[in-house]
């Protein structure tokens, strides 16, 4: 139960990231909402869809309900408020929380299904990344993978986390929280000090061509 | 019979505007009618795919036939005419018209294999518009869902009205009819006269940033 | 066997155009590796979901761990080396043989599947140039489709000549072969030579608006 309104709320979450990455002056309600569902539902559908199972909002609408509802939301709070200039910065915070959520999600979910722990990572990885790489690509801006962001590591090694603690303790939440948990304050860090990779992992020189 | 040609036919218009969108100087035949293909084919295989039934193109390869031909014929057309100045409307006006068409046949696609009206609803948006915002990604320009168009709303109200005739209306042409027409002329109109949604639905600050 | 070993090479050779097009200054390996990733098990994707078989990836991981090597090892290549200048040249040669391989391996994968020509002609052009597309769009460039590359016409002929070749001579390594380095040197001759084709099949108005 608790992890079924966790999960609404990580749709949530990134239907909100979808509506503050594209919205601009003159642009209507219905097409931010769009934007806001597809970011929300995107990383999950290619998933189900890779995986041949029904896809999860065409099984439980409700999904699709959640993530209409933040993007309008958000939409009359953007009108009202004065968060212009916050508007990235929260953008990214929101983006870090559904991706440490819809990681460890997407990955207990492929388990059961039977699959071993490879592909349960790399199906975590594209449902975290999968929506938030479509905002960005449909809103026009560099994806957060080809950023100087500190992105798929934090999700890379949170995802290994919960991967060896699901296996030493069993049936118990904790490995969830604590994955979630690093997955979200391993990215905050990177966003809030502008972490980077040791150099030794890291392109120094100007490859832009 | 009838709904077989219109179908055709809305692919055939689709590829189009994938041809509209993408030509410029020294583009040769064969990458512009594999973008008139991809825009004309895109947005009912992603919901044949989240649907999990065969895609409609693999049944009956004369959709993609159609969509090359329609896309060879407008090359050519631009290579002859002055039509230039006038390209980027067309492809509006076109695009119209094929997202009109796509909207009802996906909706009445989804409902006939007994899916409820929200999943019908969202396929008909799916198709409506995927490949459009395709065609848009491909050709490196802003989508309509992000630009100040008036895109989705007409479609989305357009599916409602159908969702509701074809309930009072059963076993009748006329709401498709009725509803293909109101989206192509919503939209027509909202082109020509740069509608706008009401203030109360439209971010009136300048977010960009 | 050989068939396998190839197979691999190609994933392997997709990915480092993947990073190559992505590398720039401080972008780290984990998300250079993704993206290669991407770009390798694209297509392929894209191809068994819409054939609805089991993607190619999830059958056998071997391909995402080749991939994540490749990506690695052309991270560190380049992290040393002086290759800057012909970065992107490198990409499209790679690239060609990717594409190469590729279409034919996807032609091959298709007919055994009971499909007919023309969808076994449609997967083949899917698998060869989606995961480029994705590349390109991920990493902000121009595709290959739009820019005046000659970049569909050889896969394309390289397809029809390899159908011919095996109806003729079945069960004969050589059709493969010869359709490969058909397509291989063809487009690396367009690349060398900036090849362009006939001007009837070439738009010579400049229609950038």
């Amino acid at each position: 139960m608790i992890e079924y309104i966790m999960g609404q709320a990580a749709v949530a979450v990134f239907a909100i990231t979808g509506v503050l990455g594209a919205v601009r002056k003159d642009r209507d309600i219905l097409g931010l909402a769009v934007l806001g569902v597809i970011t929300a539902i995107g990383g999950g559908t290619i998933r189900d869809t890779i995986l041949n199972v029904t896809v999860f909002w065409v099984q439980d609408f409700k999904y699709i309900i959640v993530a209409l509802t933040a993007s309008v939301l958000i939409f009359f709070l953007l009108k009202i408020s004065r968060i212009n200039q916050a508007r990235y910065r929260m953008l990214l915070y929101f983006d870090a929380l559904g991706v440490a959520y819809f990681c460890i999600q997407a990955f207990e979910k492929t388990i059961n299904l039977g699959y071993k722990f490879p592909v349960a990572l790399a199906m975590a990885m594209i449902t975290g990344m999968g929506g938030g790489v479509m905002r960005d690509v449909l809103t026009g801006r560099p994806n957060l993978l080809i950023t100087k962001e500190l992105y798929a590591s934090p999700a890379l090694l949170g995802i290994i986390l919960y991967g060896v603690l699901r296996f030493f303790i069993p049936d118990s939440p904790l490995p969830a929280f604590t994955a979630i948990s690093f997955i979200f304050v391993f990215r905050s860090l990177a966003i809030f000090f502008n972490l980077q990779m040791p150099s030794l992992l890291v392109n120094k020189r100007d490859h832009d061509s």
